[in-house]
């Protein structure tokens, strides 16, 4: 009975797939986050955070490549109804847009941050719980609103530290897509619903170019494809005569907008849809172009579909053109990291009126991932600056030390583990990376100094290889205690 | 069949019990989050953010008055395991303080802010997701550790607006209450499980003081309390003599520390643990008063135990001290707004061994709402610029203005919905609470002119009596089209 009585202990585990962020990786994205907010409040957006919490049935089955209702999300019954957590900020918006649409501006622009939720198997670097910032435009019909959010991109981009040269916008248009695949017979505007499942699969095929390459992609157009484990992909069924108009899409980017623009032109031919977009893609190029956002930033590119079928014109996505070193070592484009374009039917879901809207989201984590590449994250606080303890009874002399740094600005704790190894205490300021460390013994106090110990500069003499060069500035100095805080000030500003 | 075909369209309601926030309602939240991050930074405490779920076996049934498993948590299985959203930040923490023990600094200091969902009645005012907003220091013994924490926390509270004097920490110590319950026996030192539901229940009645007045609590404490609805809760079933022991301690404070101490002293007897807590409390006195938290700001108050049953020594409690009109119209002390204490066994649940921890959670809403009411909130963004659109084929000269004022470090953009009628673009820029209009009809661009109206100037022209006293204001300038970011700001700035 006595070992019933026991409970076993519960793991301490984050669960599979989440994960915890601490210190600076917080507050990096922080500082991250916060640039971008600055930069779409700029713009005229407003911020809104829903509940992280939707019913399932507002969230609606939007989630790329999953055909199921719950599938994709973490769903719970409650009362009848299920509840879910949103899987991005869109589908929420979505919802906002219609249930306050008789109280809100029209349009609607509003940015939104914070974390959404994949229930997806998790993957190295890939995890169901991560962040996105979005900014989005509802109600405005034209595609200047479009214009808009690629510039707004490029400018977060590079307010977050990007800079002009490593990052490309790539806008391209849902319409001419249509128009390209009715041209190639697999669209007929008389009867939308017809072909809808090849089109599926073209538009899921010509977004994974990157990766399948052209023959991958090809082959996904036609009969089907086999990858390297052996599985096999149903593909889209065209004829070659059909898969050469699609392919010669994708090819369609020329040298300057100009031309890219006439390929396109030739390639959609008499169809209506296909010149909308055509004349779109002009429409948005020209207003950017007229705002100084030329193509060493922004440019028409028919190989960028999106994957999302919720998609009605124009789409963008943003890739940083630098290269990294992947996990084998190899040098390769950091790639996409953020995405968006027009979902004119996704409020129309709930009230049945047509609300057209565009935006854009980041994806924070790969977008940190390349600030950090590049050494341009900011956000880290310092270490603190440590008040040792080496007489237990005299701690409020300690804390008021602390007090006093702090009123000057410096970050400061007091050593609040078991004083008595002093070595520990070093240790604890090691590990903190904190910078000084604050001395007073009994006999410092009835003289009425502190030592200073510079820990950043203790280290560099560790490191280094002979102390000739450090003997004029020592890692070590006493100081009348009234002079604390400057000489405290002094050794941060010399680190 | 064709009926069939058409889907019920998903009602666009946020789930009950949940929320949106719009504009000023998250920028003004953000603001007093990112400041008392400043201070719970520069005190030495370092971010974490863990994932919103964890499983139910590490969260553990730590919520407050809940008995069952998963009762008051969203939770779903997933392969024969429980996940759930976390319902506050203390048990994160603590699992995290046992999943990386041998990496952490010891002590570790961390600070957290962030959403918990509780899976509660929505009641008025009453959610089931809101933020938290913790700092705790694991690892450290000494109720230096807790002192440091009230310090923090009425640094936060004066940093983020509410003046000294307008708030009070309580502090009290669960030790001093079990010596108590010594003394009016229904804690054997011995057995410590005996009574172990009495001392739930008493408990329990002291946190509800506010609520239930003297005569209540006594009632609790003994046979139990018939509610005005008629429900009936069970008491503790303490004799009279015991009863007055507990409402003697409740009693105890006195106008100054010294006198409260003495009351405890007496009231603890001969009880070891009783005496301890009382040897604290002097020891968080002693440090608190030589930093200079006096008993302005930190006060010994019994009556403080807060309800959570995981606490073994210090509690603190943050109440604001300024008269609020609540919902009847009725003036009343605002309360409390963040409270905490010392809870040493909460990572002993996953590795067996005790870690000592201490810290505290603000409400995040609630001080939020105190600030509101002070009318010191920061963080609001005022209304963009709107640049209206009188040329539908001149959105490039429109969005060139908009990008102008930006890059001047203003907030603007162009009008997006549909330009065909003036009078929606004014009425927009009103509902965004616009400071300023700029409008360039072909007349004006043909002039190389722009007109600015100040709609600051305008509503309070259209609300006021007589236009005499704004005669040599007025409320539409006409200027250079070259000198429109020199004209705006001068209109901001006397705005």
């Amino acid at each position: 009975m006595s070992k019933d009585k026991t409970p076993r202990r519960p793991r301490a585990e984050t669960p599979k797939g989440f994960r915890d962020y601490f210190g600076t990786e917080v507050t990096e994205r922080k500082a991250m986050l916060d640039a971008i907010a600055e930069v779409y409040q700029r713009h005229g957006f407003d911020a809104l955070e829903t509940s992280a919490v939707e019913t399932v049935e507002a969230l609606g089955k939007f989630l790329p490549d999953v055909d199921r209702p719950n599938e994709g999300v973490f769903a719970w019954a409650e009362d009848g109804d299920w509840l879910a957590l949103r899987y991005d900020l869109t589908a929420p918006l979505a919802r906002v847009a219609a249930q306050y649409r008789n109280d809100l501006p029209s349009p609607y622009r509003r940015y939104a941050m914070g974390p959404v939720w994949r229930n997806e198997k998790p993957g190295p670097g890939r995890f169901r719980q991560f962040y996105q910032c979005d900014a989005d435009t509802v109600g405005a019909p034209s595609v200047a609103a479009d214009a808009e959010i690629c510039a707004t991109l490029a400018d977060a981009l590079e307010t977050v530290g990007i800079p002009r040269g490593d990052y490309v916008v790539r806008v391209n248009n849902r319409k001419v897509l249509n128009g390209v695949m009715e041209v190639a017979g697999v669209l007929d505007p008389a009867d939308p619903e017809r072909f809808a499942q090849e089109r599926g699969i073209v538009l899921r095929a010509i977004d994974k170019i990157d990766r399948l390459g052209d023959a991958g992609v090809r082959a996904l157009l036609g009969a089907g494809r086999k990858d390297e484990s052996g599985d096999f992909t149903k593909g889209a069924g065209l004829s070659d005569a059909q898969a050469d108009v699609v392919m010669g899409f994708m090819a369609a980017r020329r040298d300057s907008g100009a031309e890219t623009l006439a390929a396109l032109r030739d390639l959609v031919g008499a169809s209506a849809t296909g010149r909308e977009g055509v004349a779109e893609l002009e429409t948005i190029a020209a207003l950017l172009g007229a705002q100084g956002y030329g193509a060493d930033r922004i440019i028409l590119d028919p190989g960028v579909v999106r994957g999302l079928g919720y998609y009605t014109g124009p789409v963008f996505e943003a890739e940083l053109t630098f290269e990294i070193l992947d996990e084998k070592g190899n040098r390769r484009s950091f790639g996409s990291v953020a995405g968006g374009g027009r979902y004119d039917d996704l409020v129309k879901r709930f009230t049945g009126q047509a609300v057209p809207a565009t935006g854009v989201s980041i994806g924070v984590d790969r977008l940190l991932a390349a600030l950090r590449a590049k050494g341009r994250t900011g956000g880290q606080a310092p270490g603190p600056v440590v008040v040792t303890v080496m007489d237990r009874d005299r701690m409020a002399d300690y804390f008021g030390m602390a007090a006093e740094l702090r009123r000057a600005g410096i970050r400061a704790e007091v050593y609040l583990g078991n004083p008595k190894s002093f070595g520990n205490q070093l240790k604890y300021a090691d590990k903190r990376a904190s910078p000084v460390a604050v001395i007073q013994g009994s006999d410092e106090a009835a003289r009425g100094v502190v030592v200073l110990k510079d820990l950043v500069l203790g280290a560099q003499i560790a490191a280094s290889a002979t102390l000739e060069e450090w003997k004029d500035r020592p890692a070590q100095v006493e100081v009348p205690r009234a002079g604390l805080v400057a000489a405290v000030r002094r050794m941060l500003e010399q680190g």
